[in-house]
């Protein structure tokens, strides 16, 4: 198949570009004197049964980052950052992940510890793996990148190639030469991306270091023949599946293999649970094992490589060659030589590797694609030092080897620590969405972002999918309760008749109707507001009655933004918002103006900016509590309590710089669950089910939250309720314990998976 | 208590205004020659055991027409005008209502067919009057109005009187003053609006006139003592409850009465199934029984009237009188002799009648409001033939009577039979919530309307309490099935996850991005359009593919609708609207942009003229179908077949006035849901059940509807799903067969009722 011919031909050039990708990466657990940790994989992190995304590898302290298939290089990288965030915060405090391949240290056989998984098979697999290559080879790591072109890429070329094989066949056809001329050509990524440059006696079996490796530091132990390879007597045909399928089931059938999956190969063909499946379904996809951990890459392999590898594994498809059985030989060969190279000495095969990156740089400029990456590549070849080998070289060389590693390993953590409610890779989206996510990568739910923009998730537990919105838009609740949420008087309506205490209120629909009525307020405390805005606009507070003229102004600032007003009976006490999720109250908040503390020393001015340090205060609700402005409205505020922002005020004075309590204008959350009388949070409960909702937030007014609500004194006045309430706010307040509610809404979707009793 | 005093100094007057109000009225079912028919009351109408609405009172016959509750006259008048049309149009085709309070042919007591009730109690009840005072009597319909005063008004007057008694006692003392007084000057209601004019013999047990009726007409037989009251030694004082309970209970006792509802009273006390419960519970309302139906009122009574009585009855606690015991007695005679006057004659009582408006119209002012009514009130004081009785007897003498009364008989079902898909009172809100309301009404369940502009009702049968919204928004569906619909894009790739076909689509955020992928569509058929716009807008089909030139131009149209564009493969095929509730496609509807077929005579304009006279077309959403318009666009659209307006198309030529199919711009709605094939409906209930939806609306583009949807040949296309599908289209569709959504989702939320198992 002349599949560049037929690439332009068909105008298939965009469809060529998409492919779908996944990584799963190993690292070591170590403590920061750069060993082995002792301690299990955290209990925290769920059942390793299911787990899509932490996983073990073969030791306990291997832990393995998983990502979905994915369509996009960036959306891999997302997810690698963020499933490192998890893994990186879920971990005790003092361990950290080896970002290199090698262990630094490599623990005596006794003290390595097989992964403790729960299914028999997996424990009796990895226990035949120690009898047959020991448990320390076992304990290097790796990067697999997994590779699927675009289904509808493979479609459009069998349509345009009219050959007379079924779609899977042809299929199957292209993976096998891309497998062909991967095994030919893999040793190209072992010279530029091989990183496991130490061959230390303790990594053999006897201890021993084989002679015919060269003296001092390599490209790749873990890519050489000295890696995680089969015995020479495994002898598997790479020619077609049927000859793939016939060989592997020999080998297994004459006990050179226990089983298909211990054929280590640099390539595994992925579409079945075992070869005989792949040939019945066609290769759908393929797995690339030979990378080594990228230490400079913050999770494992850079983004740039990723790119790299697919266009170099698009130029392996897209060239007429297809390498044949000898050729194959030849190359696994080259890649065993090349990772025996000296890290900081040329390539025996320079002239072939620039011939072919300058190939991939031809194929790309064809495709109107930038060919920066494979240029940076082709310098890598006239200077070695530019590989990851050659960098490590250099570092190992001045000594700082081990040294610099840790110093990686604790970087990585911190910066996974910097921002502790954000998940990289999801940063685009809401905190609520952010932290959710977080949460059920943790607990191991099969997580799709639907749409980004819109904050749109599946999660889904063995059989069991649930969407998502906005972090707390669900299944769980109706479509009616989230509607008369949305209505303040429908809302009132419904509560008022179910025994709750509402403030009294009138809806006018025109000015004069509301005039009239002045008798039946002005001597009550009231509030004239629109009916549906929300952000304070054109509210009016009485707090001791009003003259007819202040009235009549009031409802007609009112009617300025809206076209029905309220006269509302006026509530006093302190508003709390209850976030009750089902039949509990899992959260009490206080939220209190945007304000600073007097020292007797600092200007308002400056005491603004010293809270602003807080790393929870931003900017465009990216983060649980926001920045203190400076701006008009704060100075309007300061001055009608009589301040000026460079006042100095005494020591504990309070001094506000806005008159609402919104977070979003720098407001303080205050955490209040545990303080707030147990018969309040009964009501908010009481609150939602007569709406019918599982998720709201209940804003109440209380005048006193320590004293019981009784029937003859209920103590409170329901202000509204919310369909949507923000989580973060309960999640990281700005003083009092967290709530980590995000995990109520996953307990709440998916009771069978007992997600809160997994928490350590 | 000086209630006057107390209103002015408080400022009571807006809570004074304030009342709630409910209207009980029976009427006869006729037929067009005036007498009463036989018929049973109509199954359709649900169970007698516990309407809300529709009852029958003695007879079966008697069609009794109950209001809720209601805090305005107008709400009053609104759902008198919606239960009228809905007993109107749910009676047999040669039914009506009798507009006037006597029968004007009174059937043979054997003809009478007591009310066929499935309570044991009830019907012995009415056997046990059939004994006493014979079928006859029991025919002559009324009306009841209960009144009560805004309880805030109550509570307003307690608090300022600081009286030394308890609320409830003082409550209950409220009522008796007004309960008093009313027996006082009852007669003047009598006199203004009693319309029972015939003393006819058939009317009397004996068959004969008794002598002491004056010869020729009178105001009321209703309210004369030979009206329905109890025998002369049925005694109860009305001087406070604790007299009233002993004298009622004494009476029951003695077997004077049979029970207590059984004593007649133009005044009846509410608030407890019996009068000692009532004392318990202090009166809460009270019941006046003595009106006759107003035959020159469509139903039953005229809003002025309900209005005249209110004011009465607030002048009634307004002036400080408190009628004694005597003076009752002397009420009730003056109000049998003024139904005994001739209605063409002056009151005797004229100048108390004068007296007692005045002071109305002198109260009024004082409160600021109009006295007009009781203006016009006090002109037939000087003109007895503008009083009801008088205005009857004028048409009687006249020798009309019995036709002028089946003409308006006619003339009121007709009314009601004017617009059948709109309901009377309730046509400020949406076609379909007006029609739910309606099938509501049929069905005997409660309905609150909690907030009109927003389509928010409850609907209670039972315990069994549901919120609607927009007629098809309930707790039937979650809040995230909603979400999901809402989202074109989320919506597809589930439904693309669970095996349906949708259009594959791209997804772009820049235009640049979109240009580079035109090699993906540049021969295929597809659509470009704006990710969330939903009125056509920015939308740009290529049905051969397009030049690039042609492709960039529509991805910067689309752009300049939305931040995110679509590209989207076209479906070939027609679109078909799915109308999904619960397991089963209820309604499938073809929708045809606005044309006209021609008939060689009539010129377009004529023609589109003539389709607009379907009295389905109207503006605005108010009607099932909308007027097709002559504009631009409509003038473009003919442009592009070659038309003006004023061209004369052939006979059997359709001519298409827009390009879009739009019921909002004139198109044809067209029912197909028993021509479909089975198997679209089926795959309809799937992507709803996908998306987790109980009501949705389904749009499929299918080439050929006879031809089954296989799983070689899927023969559709899903272009959308609605979560707030319009309902009106198909059930009132320009061709084929209405489809009775409501009842379908009434059927839903109300399993336990067999809606539709009524349906007659």
């Amino acid at each position: 198949m002349n599949i560049k011919q037929s690439i332009k031909q068909n105008k298939l050039e965009p469809l060529f570009t998409q492919a779908i990708f996944g990584i799963e990466k190993e690292s070591q657990r170590i403590l920061s004197d750069g060993t082995i940790t002792s301690t299990n994989h955290p209990a925290c992190f769920g059942n390793r049964n299911f787990h899509p995304y932490i996983q073990t590898d073969f030791a306990e302290t291997q832990m393995e980052i998983v990502t979905p298939p994915l369509d996009k290089v960036e959306k891999v990288m997302n997810w690698l950052a963020a499933i490192h965030d998890v893994s990186l915060r879920t971990m005790p405090d003092d361990e950290y992940l080896l970002p290199t391949s090698s262990p630094l240290f490599m623990p005596h056989e006794d003290d390595i510890q097989v992964a403790k998984l729960d299914n028999e098979a997996d424990v009796a697999y990895r226990e035949y793996l120690v009898d047959v290559y020991g448990k320390r080879k076992q304990m290097v790591s790796g990067i697999h990148y997994n590779f699927e072109f675009q289904p509808k890429f493979v479609h459009a070329l069998y349509d345009n190639e009219q050959a007379d094989v079924s779609f899977k066949d042809f299929q199957s056809k292209l993976y096998l030469k891309l497998a062909h001329n991967f095994f030919r050509y893999q040793w190209i990524l072992t010279y530029l991306l091989g990183a496991s440059i130490e061959a230390k006696p303790e990594f053999f079996k006897n201890e021993e270091r084989p002679d015919d490796i060269p003296a001092g530091l390599i490209r790749s132990i873990r890519s050489s023949k000295y890696g995680y390879v089969n015995n020479d007597d495994v002898k598997v045909s790479f020619e077609s599946m049927e000859a793939y399928v016939d060989t592997i089931e020999k080998m297994v059938a004459e006990d050179k293999l226990i089983e298909e999956k211990e054929f280590y190969s640099t390539v595994r063909f992925r579409g079945g649970k075992n070869a005989r499946e792949i040939l019945k379904n066609g290769i759908s996809y393929l797995e690339f094992r030979l990378l080594d951990l990228n230490p400079f890459a913050e999770f494992g392999i850079a983004e740039e490589d990723m790119r790299f590898i697919h266009q170099f594994l698009m130029y392996l498809i897209w060239i007429d060659e297809d390498a044949t059985e000898a050729e194959l030989e030849i190359g696994k060969e080259m890649n065993f030589a090349t990772s025996f190279e000296n890290p900081l000495e040329h390539s025996s095969y320079e002239l072939e590797g620039k011939a072919i990156l300058n190939g991939v740089s031809d194929m790309l400029k064809q495709l109107n694609l930038s060919d920066d990456i494979v240029q940076e590549k082709l310098k890598a070849f006239d200077n070695p030092e530019l590989t990851l080998a050659g960098q490590l070289a250099l570092i190992y060389n001045q000594g700082n080897y081990i040294e610099w590693t840790i110093k990686t390993a604790i970087s990585n953590k911190e910066a996974a620590l910097e921002r502790p409610y954000a998940l990289r890779g999801f940063e685009s989206m809401e905190l609520s969405t952010q932290i959710l996510i977080y949460d059920a990568i943790q607990k191991g739910l099969h997580i799709e972002v639907l749409d980004t923009e819109d904050q749109f998730l599946s999660l889904k537990y063995k059989d069991h999918l649930e969407y998502v919105k906005n972090g707390n838009m669900t299944s769980l609740d109706t479509y009616i309760s989230s509607l008369v949420m949305a209505n303040k008087v429908v809302t009132k309506k419904i509560l008022a008749k179910n025994g709750f205490i509402v403030p009294d209120s009138m809806e006018y629909h025109n000015a004069e109707e509301a005039f009239r009525d002045y008798g039946l307020f002005n001597n009550k405390r009231f509030v004239v507001k629109p009916k549906s805005t929300n952000y304070g606009l054109g509210i009016s507070i009485f707090k001791e009655g009003a003259s007819e003229e202040n009235y009549r102004k009031a409802i007609e600032i009112a009617f300025e933004e809206d076209s029905a007003v309220l006269v509302e009976d006026f509530v006093p006490g302190t508003e709390y918002r209850f976030f009750v999720a089902g039949n509990e109250t899992k959260a009490v908040l206080l939220r209190i103006p945007a304000n600073v503390v007097g020292d007797g020393t600092h200007t308002i001015e400056a005491l603004v900016n010293m809270k602003n340090e807080d790393p929870l205060r931003g900017k465009n609700h990216r983060t649980p509590l926001t920045l203190i402005e400076l701006g008009k409205i704060e100075q309007l505020a300061l001055a009608e309590q009589g301040y000026v922002m460079t006042d100095v005020p005494s020591e504990g004075t309070t001094v506000y710089l806005r008159d609402n309590s919104n977070i979003s204008t720098g407001g303080d959350s205050i955490d209040m669950t545990e303080e707030m009388h147990e018969t309040y949070k009964e009501i908010a409960v009481g609150i939602a089910k007569a709406m019918g909702a599982t998720f709201s937030g209940v804003d109440m007014m209380i005048p006193d939250y320590t004293k019981p609500a009784t029937e003859a004194e209920p103590g409170y006045g329901v202000i509204e309720a919310n369909f949507n309430p923000a989580m973060m706010m309960h999640i990281y307040p700005h003083e009092g314990k967290g709530q980590r509610l995000t995990l109520d809404v996953l307990d709440l979707l998916f009771p069978e998976m007992a997600v809160k009793g997994d928490q350590s």
